[in-house]
């Protein structure tokens, strides 16, 4: 057995049965083993962006890792941006990169490049395999690494010869580590701010959107008074009727300095203290008040459920009915034109039981989630990392994850450019991904953010950098020719109709959406 | 003035006349700059792999670098992969690389990130702005990095507070260094070498392949008999009837083992000892057979011209007519199925006085040397760095940077995929850039490494790997839909007739081949 069956058995038995390849000369031995051996599909990308994309995707929705197998320094780099947003997302990947045979590197070959130095911004672990006897070992630890809660990026660099030489028997992964459990003081300081009569939030992070934590924090506010407050992006949270609704801390700095102004104290619940996108002049990085105190019921590491338990058990609130529960709502689906909150009222009317929503429609859909609250239960998946481009490989993968389930990428225009190739990609995989692109031909976040950073009105030099006409881009056109069917809607009456034939259908497709 | 406008006066003033940009929030000062004093050109690419890219093929034509703008960490991770090629190609570019404001990052924002860590492995220069003070004098200073020959990958990192703030007054970049002259022992090595009786070879790199370097090549092997080769491939080589033809080592093991055998001596003109693109097992590093001695007239930093001058003196060659010089000779223009060497016949056939081919044909290209060598010069430019998507990025920039001249991009179609963005810069910007897709659908280089490495006959998981079909990419309608006309050849009639017509014509088009 050489050191690539080794490895391909080692992630096997370690639980991996997903990879996510976009391979090279020196991955053609790994290549030949997942050939070889059985328990592992292979989704092949036609770029890296995607590949990690969709990794990130598939643990967000299967909370395993996916393995990616990556070609030397540059094939890394090409899915940094998007292992940068499932870094910090928290998702859990095992990344197989190809390196030049040991004895080859010496000779600063074309492609050589120092893969570690590449890997290691993007990764919480960065090892490479010395030889082939090492790399069922390697391969276990990074499964493991990958697992540790709430996941983590683990980078294992595999040399040719690695990989081609006789090696060791297959290991497997140790358990990961489980989740700590928050001191008894985290708890009691928590419940005094919540006692207090100050005004109180919970803020929800990581798994604190999602069930059960959503229903226990549902049941503290009930008892307390106080806002269930949730960050900006989520990795996945669950909504919809029946679930307990969290309100999201805005992208614009001045809404959520508006939103923050009247809370004394908040509670991090696998939160961070909330803070700006990105800074302008004159405002303020942080965005609670000055006098808000802070105090950390559990860090996004820790065992958030059983802290939201142990705080509903010492507020007497752990059987309380909880508060801030949607109701389902019959929805209204609007006629006319492509209005921001007609095509989200659409999508709140149309959205079905158990869908899976990659939301990277950034300017275009700040007014979604008020209209799909009310819809069935649902996850909704944003960019942690804030790295464009990442909606079409994550619903890539999220639909690997859930093959019984609806997935619906939101995405602007200028950030499916990045990495359409995911395109091709759903096609191959007759993945059931239903692709709704906001065609407004600019990048509108950053024609804003002109003039939200004091710059004033673009000139023709700098409105040329911020749209993309001349030429518009036809985003049917790019569909079909990766192998989707896609359709144009103009009016929301035609937006719902294609909707609802998507949805009614299976496999991918795209509608273009040609904002005014 | 703020930091932004001190930096773009700065880079105007140092002779920087393009920017290549794909910007975010935290470059909007930036933008605003370029917007507001005129001198700078700005070009706007949809994903950073185009961005850089095209300051790469930029500085290959023009011999000046070029400023990328790019959006914080993983912005920057989306340019590597172009940015290793452009370093291996010892091209010039200035990065400006936007970060957060200088006090926002102890914030952990969303997009925070690594970015100095990001730029090392594929920069030889990385400097992060500490103020608006300091940002003239380093922005000089990256200018004049990246004009240090041969050239430099020079990595300005400016947060978006030293971009706002008021600032120094603009700098200009002090003349780069030039390059050094060889010493008169690596002078007498090489004519010792070539007078010796020894098989000897010149091998030819960096600069060393275009003239006046190739004629003085070529009165050398007049005068003593020598070979000129060159490595597999180069950042930019002339070719074409009139000119000195240098052999090119081949990229298949056996074959460039096969070609170096013969020869006991090999002169190294600005190119380093030839090795593998890959290791196979059982096959060696080095090409060159292990009695074969080596001298070093010149380095690739080094003044080649000179010492080739300086050789060519001791050699008493100055004077004498070169050898293997290309003649014209008349063109065949095949008929019939699209084989390789048929479309190569065609292209030869074609190729119009002064064009510049950007060459990422990989498999589908090795026959192309022999039927273009007697076509009118022109310019021949390779990936130096082995990451593919290196070619419709570097075609962009090759016209910008030769608006007067045609430049014809090959592109693998699995190549064309991974920055297939650049083709709407091309139709923005009325590049006049004709792009030869080889649709052969699969990574068909890999099915002959699978075989290379050893490992057999790909099963169908392998197979599905190294494939593109299922479903088959439409590239005219990629070309459409990115706003460039197209059209197919299925024969070798229809693809000389589709290159004729484009190349008579203005503006950018795609002919996708369909090959068999």
């Amino acid at each position: 057995m050489n050191g690539a069956e080794s490895l391909v058995r080692t992630l096997v038995d370690s639980g991996v049965e997903l990879c996510i390849t976009n391979p090279g000369t020196s991955e053609m031995h790994f290549v030949a083993a997942l050939d070889k051996l059985q328990g592992m599909r292979c989704v092949l990308g036609l770029f890296e962006g995607v590949v990690t994309g969709a990794a990130d995707g598939y643990y967000r929705m299967a909370g395993r890792p996916a393995a990616t197998l990556l070609h030397l320094g540059p094939g890394l780099a090409n899915g940094l941006a998007n292992l940068h947003n499932a870094k910090k997302a928290r998702s859990g990947i095992v990344n197989i990169v190809g390196d030049h045979a040991t004895y080859h590197l010496a000779h600063d070959a074309p492609l050589s490049s120092d893969v570690a130095g590449v890997a290691r911004p993007m990764s919480d672990w960065v090892h490479c395999t010395p030889n082939a006897q090492a790399v069922a070992a390697a391969g276990a630890l990074a499964v493991q690494v990958a697992c540790t809660p709430p996941g983590r990026i683990a980078t294992l660099i595999l040399p040719a010869d690695a990989a081609w030489s006789e090696a060791a028997a297959p290991a497997r992964a140790a358990a990961a580590p489980v989740r700590e459990t928050v001191t008894l003081s985290a708890v009691e300081g928590a419940a005094a701010a919540l006692r207090s009569g100050a005004r109180c939030a919970l803020l929800l992070g990581g798994i604190g959107v999602r069930e059960p934590a959503l229903t226990l924090a549902g049941r503290i506010a009930a008892r307390t008074g106080c806002a269930v407050l949730s960050e900006f992006n989520s990795a996945r949270i669950e909504r919809g009727a029946g679930r307990v609704v969290t309100q999201r801390i805005p992208y614009v700095v001045d809404a959520a300095l508006a939103m923050l102004r009247e809370f004394e104290h908040i509670v991090l619940v696998g939160a961070k203290p909330p803070v700006g996108f990105f800074a302008y002049p004159g405002k303020p990085s942080l965005l609670a008040p000055a006098q808000c105190a802070f105090s950390t019921l559990a860090s996004v590491e820790q065992d958030i459920v059983g802290a939201l338990q142990a705080l509903a058990d010492a507020l007497q609130a752990a059987t309380v009915p909880p508060a801030h529960v949607a109701a389902r709502v019959a929805p209204v689906r609007p006629e006319g034109p492509l209005t921001l909150d007609g095509i989200a009222a659409v999508i709140g009317a149309l959205l079905p039981e158990q869908a899976i929503v990659v939301d990277e429609s950034i300017s275009s859909g700040r007014g979604l989630a008020g209209p799909t609250q009310h819809a069935p239960p649902h996850d909704w998946l944003t960019s942690m990392g804030g790295s464009i481009g990442y909606g079409l490989p994550v619903a890539v993968g999220a639909a690997l994850a859930c093959p019984q389930r609806k997935v619906i990428a939101l995405e602007g225009d200028g950030s499916a450019m990045y990495t359409l190739q995911a395109l091709w990609t759903m096609a191959r995989e007759s993945l059931d991904v239903v692709v709704v692109v906001f065609a407004n031909r600019a990048y509108q976040i950053l024609r804003g953010e002109f003039a939200n950073v004091g710059a004033g009105a673009p000139g023709q030099r700098a409105t040329d950098m911020l749209t993309l006409d001349r030429p518009a881009l036809d985003w049917c056109a790019l569909a079909r020719a990766h192998g989707l069917p896609a359709a144009q809607a103009t009016d929301l009456g035609g937006f719902a109709r294609e909707l609802g034939r998507a949805l009614a259908g299976d496999g991918p497709c795209l509608i273009e959406l040609l904002m005014a």
